[in-house]
């Protein structure tokens, strides 16, 4: 069992030692220990070995010069210099907020990034200030689009945080796609098949092997099919990939950058890195705060309260699941997989430093 | 056959008798039947009756005050004024593309409409100013929530058009439901069963009758079941719920005014009519024009080339059905169902005017 802040610290002493400045170390940290907190345990300390050799494959700088190089009154493009999406994703979200301070709204479109850590957490960075949170990111080509044989788009998330009042707030968190790609990652390790609908092979061929993308096979969009309505995810896969990198200069589509460093990036890449999209809204640039919020409760109580169907307890709310599991891990601590916890200790030798 | 311009001019004849001023009747007839004109017949000129029915219900106002009753430099919420949608979409969207001349974007929440047609429409006036265009609306509810046996949203649709350069532009436009309701009726008069994954009957299970919905039965958001991501479609139209109707002051969730003026509106609404939500970004307030259209053709033609699936002659990009219908339909016209054909000939009559 480990506690948040001993994760949060070892990822901060893992980030200064690659020579992040000790401001950017600690908005790292927290970007991606949220994850673990919030249940998404593939995009948390599980990837910190992964941003640890991308650095040292020099695909990440850790002290970017991360600036505003074009903006209007309610947008911005930013240049993240190669640095951790981790600490770019907060700023962009940042300027995207100051924006909607001035004018109502703030869009902000980001190229030459990095993984950013789960989308939800750039979201809900609003709702302090009493706006709704819009975050997205492409990400390496692991989804085939409705009839194509080949994986041209990521599992492009979409986040969207909305203030309520005493409800708890709405977080919607979800990859683009039918299951996220950490989803066969738990199948894989369980030994397990996944259901018809997740996965087609090389030939586009339905699959139900958790590792077919080794054998290249592609992540479905959401909808599974073109019956049930894959068309729409991969609608909304390309509306992320265009937002967050057509629109900021970054690459896009089958050249987007992968995550690992033992693969090598695309040759003739349109653009630089991956790219993120972040949007903030002022509540009261459309309604009276306390109005909309006593709206926004009425809204999710009355979801809460609908007839659940035989063999469920109740409908959930979108963030209800994550902010369970967050409750619950502040107060008791996480469980780490094996494989993770060896990760932590090579990076704590290699480093050292303690865990 | 018929002719795009015999029906855009019977609609708007059917528009003036209503009431409706010229300029309003010309805008009306022209959203309508841009739904016949791309394939979307549900929308189109087969509604046309529904909307006179609600008219003589006095739900509908054919001299509406549309008007702004909040702003800031980027945003407005919009009082249709109980006016048709058709008329008060335009109208608010040319309000979020006046705000994006001026400070880079708009976004525009709309109270007190009506059903405006397909959501597409509204988001491509946006693309003749070099715009991305954004459209959304709630709709009455007929979609169940993950794991609810009570209908709370409608197939509240999203629409993205956004402008290429010698490329035909991108225009996704989806509802979040695994499939819209236009298709259920289309199965009911052919008498044909839905595939799994489309409805539930009223206790949450599985259903292939297209008539399921009249005994309690709904609709199921994109994604079909939990397994295979109906947490995301419920997300997303959710979303949409939100940002038309909380954000404005419409009626949301399971109070959404009914379309069909035999049922009647619910008790206690908690905001008025039904909602909208619009946004324009001028491409230029992200990058250049012709540098950001240059890169939309190599997207689209990359996705366009991709090796498509056995049995498919190749991958669509999103827009590309509606264009190749709306091609054909220009040029050759449109059959029209027997039972749409009766309805226009009866408004023909009740109204006195030719058809």
């Amino acid at each position: 069992m480990y506690t948040y802040t001993q994760l949060k610290d070892f990822s901060y002493q893992v980030f200064i030692k690659m020579g992040c400045p000790e401001i950017e170390a600690e908005a790292a940290s927290k970007t991606l220990v949220s994850a673990d907190l919030r249940g998404v345990d593939s995009h948390g300390v599980a990837r910190l070995s992964g941003y640890v050799r991308l650095w040292e494959a020099k695909r990440i700088n850790p002290t970017p010069d991360i600036k505003i190089i074009h903006e209007t009154p309610s947008t911005a493009v930013v240049d993240g210099d190669a640095g951790l999406g981790l600490v770019v994703g907060p700023k962009a979200m940042g300027i995207a907020m100051k924006k909607a301070k001035e004018v109502g709204t703030g869009w902000v479109s980001v190229k030459n990034s990095n993984h950013f850590g789960i989308a939800g957490y750039h979201s809900m960075l609003a709702l302090q200030e009493d706006m709704i949170g819009i975050s997205m990111t492409n990400a390496s080509p692991l989804v085939a689009p409705t009839w194509s044989k080949e994986r041209l788009l990521g599992t492009n998330p979409i986040a969207v945080a909305i203030p309520a009042g005493k409800e708890p707030d709405f977080v919607a968190d979800f990859a683009t796609t039918t299951a996220a790609n950490g989803k066969l990652e738990i199948l894989q390790r369980k030994n397990e098949n996944a259901p018809i609908g997740w996965i087609q092979d090389k030939d586009g061929n339905n699959s139900t092997s958790p590792t077919e993308l080794k054998s290249g096979g592609a992540l479905l969009p959401l909808g599974s099919d073109r019956e049930h309505g894959s068309h729409k995810g991969y609608c909304l896969g390309s509306i992320v990939d265009i937002f967050s990198a057509v629109l900021s200069g970054a690459s896009y589509g089958p050249w987007v950058p992968p995550f690992v460093s033992f693969l090598p990036v695309a040759e003739n890449m349109p653009g630089e890195g991956i790219g993120h999209f972040f949007g903030a809204m002022r509540i009261d640039a459309f309604q009276p705060k306390e109005h909309f919020k006593s709206h926004m409760d009425n809204w999710i109580k009355r979801f809460r309260s609908a007839t659940p169907v035989e063999g469920q307890e109740s409908v959930l709310v979108p963030g209800d699941p994550e902010r369970i599991i967050e409750k619950e891990r502040i107060t008791s601590g996480f469980e780490i997989l094996k494989p993770v916890e060896n990760d932590l200790k090579a990076l704590a030798e290699k480093f050292e430093i303690k865990f």
